[in-house]
């Protein structure tokens, strides 16, 4: 029988149609290397290039004020050629932190070819790293149980579409028990995939429960694009360029999102293996996520008990003709009489929307509305957003 | 209370940390741009490159002799510049189909800038698009109802680790019943991200169930690697660069692969409600998968109904002093004397590893054995994968 046998050609096996590895082999360089003081050094073979520069979201920021307000901007750095390998290394160590950067070969903006890891953030994708201890350890896959991440999708009734959840359900939940449920809400440009890309939500959630600083709880990622069914590539419209539309396009449809929210909640109660009632349910957001947040939980006083707003939360001028909108102070009032068991707000000091966010605190003080507020540096950035949602989420269920 | 409202900026509501949209905005160019009569279009805002190829899988190839065998090669072609953006259109319409593709920068490969779709295979990551029709519009998301994706962890006693699964689960399936199960394996270099990013599991097996061509089943993507976890980045190594390993390293593990087969079984019964027997369950994989399929399924005939083995299949010589390789003609008896419901091979005329399976089908035609094959054009590709899996899962669980 031995001729039957064949040898295979392991290092082929899996050769693409057009055998690309036969003609590249692997990445020629290693980048990006973090080294074991956190220094990173960043490579890229392109012997013919005549400049190349890194940009990223570890390098210093320089404030520029626009027509749109003040931000703090990176400026690309020249990365340094010799024999054909052009190089650059952080002049300090990295704090611990999931980063960001691309490369730009001749103008060009490319992803690091030596680096498989990538993120999407609307229509850029991001190659991605990890610098290891403290949070960077919180957002890495550790040694621990780990729950389960599904995409499933469910009927809307209201907005008449079926529409894609990502849910984590932690470890164990595959075994039993009830368990209570966070809603979290993306940001405009987001969609359902990012919190479990950007927001890491699943690594924070797995290490914070194996902590036991964490209750196990379920975590719905939503889509609060109510024209969309899906993230883009996800959905019957196919392969196309993602975008985040216009506000115009958004506020037409947004206090449709926000009225027809319990038919996720009652999707995801009919589902899962929920802890029902208000003291198990969450709901937190970022950005468009932290209004949508704002907004849902005053206009469904009874559903949740926690409220996070992160980097955004108030009203909408542009709304206020809106039911849903419109007698904002009227339903806030209805909110707080029911004593949610926790009203948090999260905010970078340098972020644009500060001073409405400010404005916000000054209101809900001024009515004796209690809330908390966790303030941090920088803007309007992720870095912050996984800051808040991993100091956000121990505080709940614990009522 | 108007002053507290906020207008928010939300064209830079989700600017990242180095602002990068309001450096480069959107994306300058359309890449690729699929044409009404299936030609595609290829650009890249390059003014200040040299030369600019692309290089894709649906170039024509070449056959090269290599000392490992003849390979059909597609070369990359010269992309014209136009006023510094270049360009290049197939000049043939393309047939329906998923494409993958990358361009060359003056010498270095990177993903097209403008396309945000991307899959990773093995060490490389590749640009992808889809033309509509016919077997493009089977691997497309469509207005059908969609199973649930998840990505789900098991505690494996035989390998001693935690690892990780990709399971899809069919529409209809929280709403109860039981459902047979489909044991999807992938080749040499891939891992449990293959079948349903590559093998685009999901949109196949949702078209063809909302089409009644194919009962819902429960699909579960092993990671087939037993010195793995998880796939690289999803596992407590960290961001790694991806590796085949070599031939050694995976055979020294594989025959655990094989024995502890039962594991992921056990789990999988135990986790999801199935329909239990041999009866109800199926095993296929490709190449390296493949050789897997083959020598669980005769290790435990009474395990599985249904067998495919794409694009591989048959003994593995460097193995054969292992108990579960060295007995293959005993074990062989054995499973057909239990008559499996249907014994599947499927080859491309151009693979790499004809002749192995040629062999092993006359081995198998000798001993009386019944078997199916299908025989596809090209060679050791996904797109034959593809086809093979569209063709094989209507066959199942129809006795």
């Amino acid at each position: 029988m031995k001729k039957l046998f064949l040898l295979a050609a392991v290092a082929l096996v899996s050769l693409v149609g057009y055998a690309q590895q036969a003609l590249w082999g692997s990445a020629p360089v290693v980048s990006p290397e973090v080294h074991a003081d956190h220094t990173v050094t960043f490579r890229l073979k392109a012997p013919k290039a005549r400049r190349v520069q890194l940009h990223g979201d570890f390098l210093p920021t320089t404030a520029i004020k626009t027509e749109r307000g003040e931000f703090d901007v990176a400026m690309p750095v020249d990365m340094v050629e010799k024999d054909g390998v052009w190089e650059w290394t952080t002049p300090q160590p990295l704090q611990p932190e999931l980063y960001s950067y691309n490369m730009i070969i001749d103008g060009v903006k490319v992803n690091d070819p030596s680096n498989v890891y990538m993120i999407r953030d609307v229509a850029s994708v991001f190659s991605v790293f990890i610098v290891g201890g403290e949070r960077g350890d919180l957002y890495s896959v550790n040694e621990v149980p780990h729950g389960t991440v599904s995409r499933i999708w469910y009927e809307s009734p209201g907005l008449k579409m079926n529409r894609r959840l990502t849910v984590y359900t932690p470890a164990g939940y595959e075994k039993g028990g009830k368990y209570p449920v966070f809603y979290l809400l993306h940001g405009a440009g987001g969609d359902e995939e990012a919190w479990i890309n950007l927001g890491r939500t699943s690594q924070i959630l797995d290490n914070l429960i194996a902590q036991g600083k964490v209750e196990p709880m379920i975590v719905v990622m939503t889509n609060g694009n109510a024209w969309q069914q899906a993230a883009p590539g996800e959905s019957p419209l196919g392969y196309t360029v993602p975008s985040m539309g216009t506000g115009a396009q958004r506020q037409a449809v947004e206090a449709d999102f926000v009225s027809t929210f319990p038919d996720v909640v009652k999707f995801v109660e009919k589902t899962y293996r929920v802890k029902k009632g208000k003291a198990n349910r969450a709901i937190a957001g970022l950005s468009m996520g932290a209004y949508h947040s704002c907004a849902i939980s005053r206009l469904y006083p009874d559903m949740f008990d926690y409220v996070g707003l992160f980097s955004g939360g108030g009203g909408r001028p542009n709304l206020k003709d809106n039911p849903l909108y419109g007698d904002m102070e009227g339903l806030l009032a209805k909110q707080f009489a029911k004593k949610p068991a926790l009203y948090y707000i999260a905010c970078g000091n340098r972020d644009f929307l500060y001073k409405g966010i400010e404005e916000y605190r000054q209101f809900l003080t001024e009515k004796g509305y209690p809330f908390e507020y966790f303030e941090t540096g920088e803007g309007h950035i992720w870095r912050n957003w996984r800051i808040y949602l991993s100091e956000f989420a121990p505080r709940l269920f614990k009522k």
